[in-house]
């Protein structure tokens, strides 16, 4: 059974000082996610139930555990646990590498090269090297993508209250979109979606999220190889300079047919000049 | 000297798919934040530098370390580190414990009694019962509430990238409003800034946080004893979930004199009917 990511719940609602009948409104499910490796807790998460599999395998990949769909057997609910439907076994192979120490939210962060964002950058690009890509897109293309990540958010349209992340190909045809409560499950789900049907790395991709781009974010989509991210929002100061330093373009405040290019613009061509009618 | 919120950068803009000549943005700045405890590393977190202590605090008393402003002797910044300006030392008083398996971002969720939204509601409560509060508002100063915080937020304005949180008395009067490109942080400074002040708890005050309202938020805003907390977007089911258990009021879409009321509707009271004119 599909777990829902929305629930109706009753509210009152005032309007104008007034309040009107007593209404039911549809929330954002969010409940507590546990992964867990080789019998230890890794990463607890409060996410949007659905696609868990996905955000598990998504958050592996992004922190560099898993590295090739070899590297994982399966992923399966923990029959041990209470709440076997918010728990989930990874099961990686043999072969593969697991530092828990550093496997944390902020195991790039806390490298121990110092504590600052250059250092930040420097850590990720140990396991995740800059991209090298001759993507191409139009901004044309480009401006189109938000309204059809909106067309497809079903759950947002119903809430207000779900981040989405998704993945469209050079051509701006939408393959994969998650939502979740938490912007950094959404872009882990669509990127453990690619990771399980085998479809990484996403390399002639782009990104589009629906809030803003953090450094988080940045690196996320460098683990699945995206060399173009675009956010309808604001990126952070540490987005720009990873971007910058990781050879992915950043598009910013994708809106209303403009934008602001941070990183790396060659990627993103502008229209033609109409062509002046001869006569 | 007061660290800088915000960053210029070299952008390209794009408007209808035409180029734009070259100008520059301003970026909310992101950072990483160390904060060590007893010479222990217990969170790292990006966030904004500035009122990086507030942060230190209200994390610290969000996550039930600090219960009274006697339980910290001073804050300050790590001389040892590489990043002095990045990592910040807390002297806690001698008497106060320190589960430090506990002390994660996580550390309600991960409660041993279950892992589903109610059991990590009741891990909450063990540390932070139920408010209960004879705390009014009427729903006009509520409503005015949205424009204050923005007429206040100097750095979103410039950079469309920062969440803000803010700490209003009964009046409707603005206490301490903070930014922050992490919302969990935002929200951690103002409680921060409250127990540094030595102001908490804050029992007749109102919480205004400028996007969602998550878990984690109802959480933090619990440990101040806040008893209205109002949200400019949607909650999350979990966050109403809990507000309805701990007694809280929970108003979400405060947008353009409406709202929705989740919980505990009885706070907020709407327009008086204007009394018939009698001749």
């Amino acid at each position: 059974m599909k777990a829902a990511q929305t629930r109706r719940t009753k509210i009152v609602r005032l309007a104008d000082g007034k309040r009107m009948e007593s209404k039911s409104d549809i929330l954002a499910v969010e409940e507590p996610l546990e992964i867990r490796v080789r019998g230890r807790s890794i990463a607890i998460t409060m996410r949007t139930p659905c696609h868990d599999d996905e955000l598990a395998a998504g958050f592996l990949l992004t922190e560099g555990i898993l590295r090739k769909r070899g590297d994982m057997i399966s992923i399966a609910p923990c029959a041990q646990s209470d709440s076997p439907e918010n728990t989930l076994n990874v099961f990686l192979a043999p072969s593969v590498e697991v530092d828990f120490e550093k496997l944390t939210r902020h195991v790039f962060a806390s490298s121990s090269c110092g504590l600052c964002g250059k250092a930040s950058i420097d850590a990720v690009h140990q396991h995740f090297p800059p991209v090298k890509s001759n993507l191409r897109i139009s901004a044309k293309i480009l401006s189109q993508l938000p309204d059809k990540m909106c067309a497809a958010q079903k759950s947002f349209a119903q809430t207000g209250g779900l981040h989405a992340a998704a993945i469209f190909d050079s051509r701006g045809k939408l393959l994969f979109l998650r939502e979740d409560v938490g912007r950094h499950n959404a872009v882990d789900k669509v990127v453990g979606c690619g990771f399980l049907k085998n479809k990484l790395p996403f390399a002639s991709h782009i990104l589009l999220v629906s809030g803003r781009a953090s450094f988080e974010i940045m690196q996320k989509a460098l683990a699945a190889r995206i060399a173009i991210v675009a956010a309808i929002s604001a990126p952070s100061s540490l987005a720009v300079e990873f971007a910058r330093e990781s050879g992915q373009s950043l598009v910013g405040f994708l809106r209303g047919g403009s934008m602001n290019i941070y990183s790396n613009p060659e990627r993103i061509f502008p229209e033609k000049p109409s062509p002046r009618k001869s006569r």
